[in-house]
C-alpha cells in the first residue's frame, strides 16, 4: 500500500521537496530567510464527513483543502502535504473491478494536490475500527511577512473573499437529502443537486490571493472562515484586540444560500482579511472576488466582539458554532 | 481545552518557534543552510496502545518518543511537535479530584518534550469514538547531511545503540499480566514488574546519539528500531540496494530480552546504522552503548536481504512483523 501510495506523486520533481516517501522523515528546502508554516487537521467519519453522503473523491478533496486553507490564511506557498490514515479494512479492499474506497480517497486527494503543486511527501496508514484522516501541510513564507490574526488595528476595513453560505447550503440540502432517501447507500445525488453541492464538495483553498495579500502587504490580519464568519471573526478580534463591525448589506452571499447560513456555516474556506482604510484592496485579487464587509473598532468594556448592523440597526453577533454532523 | 494545552509548554521561548499555538499555522525558524526533517505517526487505542494497560503518561510518552525516534534516525534536532488528537468525551472529563486522562495524557507527552528542548506548537482536538493521537514532528538538518537509509555500501559495518528486545520483552510481560487478572482496569501493575515494562512505556529516542553521528558524519545509512530489527534491516538493505549479515551472539540482549524478541520485538527505537570500515566508531555516543551486530555485503540475485549466523551458520532472518495489539 506504501509503494502504491508513494508511486502515486508520480516522477515530478518539486522545488520544495528533497526527500520524499520511503525514508524515516521527508526532508523539505526553503529559501533563504524564509519561515516554516506548519498546520495539522484531523477529520474523522461520522464528524467531519460521511462515509454515506460524500463520494471518497471528495472526502480526498475536502482533508487537503482543510490544510492548504491554513496555510493560505498565512500568505504561505505549500511545500509539502503529510496524511495520515487510519481506515477500516473494508475500506482499502478492492471489490471487483471497482476502485477500493482509498483509491478513489488518492485521487480527490491528489488532483486537488496537484491544482496547488503540492507533493504528498509522507504519511503513516493503520487499520482503524473508525476512519480518520490526518493532514499536516508544511508551507514556507518570508521572514516576519506572514498573515497574522493578530495585526487588526481600530480603523481598519474589513474583507472577505468569494462567496459565503455556499457549503452551509449545500450541507443543508445533503442532510435533506439523506432523509428523503434512508437507506440509499452510498446517497444517490441528482445531477440538478451538484451545483448546490460544489461549495461543499469541492471547497478551493484560496492559496493564490493568500500569497498575493502577504506580497503586497495588504492585509494587517487574516483568517480562513473554516468554523464560520460569526466564530473566526471573533478569533481575529480576540487575538487583535479589537472588535468588529459586520454590515449585513455588504455580505456576498453565495447562490442558494441564506444570512443565517453566510454569518454562522463554516467550511467556506474563504479568507478574511483586515486592510488599513488607505490601502488599495482591488476587488479582485489572484481571479477570486473581495469584498469589504465591514471593519474594526476599539472594543469597550462590556462590547460584543463582534456585531451586524442590519436594517434594525447595530446588533451583536454572537459566535455560532459550526455542528459538523453530529 | 484548547487554551488549557496553549498554557501547558509554558512561557518558555524556543529558538526554532517563532508563533506556537494560536493562528492559522505555527511558524518555525531554521538556520541558513538547513533542510526541514518532518515525519507524522498515528498511534490507535487497541492497536498502538490500550487504555486498560497503559497509563496515559506512557500514552503520551510513546506517541512522541515515535515521531522523535524518526528525527534521531536522520540526525536532525528538533525544532517543533504537533499533536492531532481525537477522544472519546469521556477521556477529556475530569472525575472528582482526579485528573482527566487527557491531562495524564499531556503530563507524559510534555515531560519528553521538555527532555529534548521540544515544544508543542500546534495540532488539533476532536471528539472520537475511538482514541487516536497522530504526532507530527519537524526538525532541522544540514543540507545534504541528514542519515538516510539509502547510504550503505558493500563492506560497511552494522552497529546499533542500546539494548535490543527489551520493548517487546515488556509488552509480553504486559500481556501475560493481564491474562493473569480480567477484569483489572486499569490493570494494576506491580511494583516488581515495573523495571521489566521500562523500555516499553518509556522508550527513550536516541536524538543526541543521532545528531552527533551526522555532526561527525561517520554513519553511511540509518534508521530506528520501530518495527523490529529483522523488518527495519531489510528496509535499509532494501533502499542501500545491499544485503546484510547479522551475528547473532554480538546482538546486546537487554535484561530478560530473547533472542526472538530481540530480532523481531518492536518499539526498542534505537538506532541501527552503517559505517565504513575505517570509521572510527566509539563505543559510546552521547553516553548511549554502540554494538557493532554485523556487516554489509552485495547482493547476489536469489541471496535473502538479512541473514543471521549463528552456531549453526549462516541462514536467511525473515522479516517478522511486529503484530502490535491485534
Amino acid at each position: 500500500m506504501i509503494e502504491r501510495i508513494r508511486s502515486l506523486g508520480g516522477r515530478k520533481a518539486f522545488a520544495g521537496l528533497a526527500l520524499g516517501i520511503g525514508d524515516d522523515c521527508a526532508l523539505l528546502r526553503t529559501r533563504p530567510r524564509e519561515q516554516i508554516a506548519v498546520t495539522t487537521d484531523l477529520s474523522l467519519a461520522g464528524r467531519h464527513f460521511n462515509l454515506d453522503w460524500h463520494p471518497p473523491e471528495v472526502v480526498g478533496h475536502r482533508c487537503l483543502a482543510r490544510g492548504l486553507s491554513d496555510l493560505a490564511a498565512m500568505g504561505a506557498r505549500p511545500l509539502a502535504a503529510f496524511l495520515s490514515l487510519g481506515l477500516p479494512a473494508e475500506l482499502t479492499r478492492t471489490r471487483g473491478r471497482k476502485p477500493a474506497w482509498i483509491d478513489r480517497f488518492y485521487e480527490g486527494f491528489m488532483a486537488l494536490a496537484a491544482a496547488h503543486n503540492t507533493p504528498l511527501a509522507g504519511g503513516d496508514l493503520a487499520e482503524a475500527q473508525v476512519a480518520v484522516a490526518d493532514i499536516v501541510l508544511v508551507g514556507a513564507v518570508p521572514r516576519n511577512r506572514a498573515l497574522l490574526r493578530s495585526g487588526a488595528k481600530a480603523g481598519d476595513l474589513l474583507y472577505v473573499t468569494g462567496t459565503l453560505g455556499g457549503a452551509a447550503a449545500g450541507l443543508d440540502a445533503l442532510k435533506h437529502l439523506a432523509k428523503s432517501r434512508p437507506g440509499s447507500r452510498p446517497l444517490a445525488i441528482p445531477k440538478d443537486l451538484e451545483p448546490l453541492l460544489a461549495a461543499h464538495f469541492h471547497p478551493q483553498p484560496r492559496l493564490a490571493t493568500g500569497l498575493s495579500l502577504q506580497r503586497r502587504g495588504l492585509a494587517s490580519a487574516a483568517i480562513d472562515l473554516s468554523d464560520g464568519l460569526s466564530i473566526d471573526l471573533a478569533h481575529l478580534c480576540e487575538e487583535s484586540g479589537v472588535a468588529a463591525e459586520v454590515d449585513a448589506t455588504k455580505l456576498p452571499l453565495a447562490p442558494g444560500a441564506t444570512l443565517t447560513q453566510a454569518l454562522h456555516g463554516g467550511e467556506d474556506y474563504e479568507l478574511l482579511f483586515a486592510a488599513p482604510t488607505g490601502a488599495h484592496v482591488p476587488r479582485t485579487i489572484a481571479g477570486v472576488a473581495v469584498t469589504r464587509i465591514g471593519r474594526f473598532k476599539r472594543r469597550r468594556s462590556g462590547d460584543p466582539r463582534v456585531s451586524i448592523r442590519t436594517a434594525r440597526g447595530l446588533e451583536p453577533l454572537p459566535p455560532r458554532g459550526w455542528e459538523h454532523f453530529n
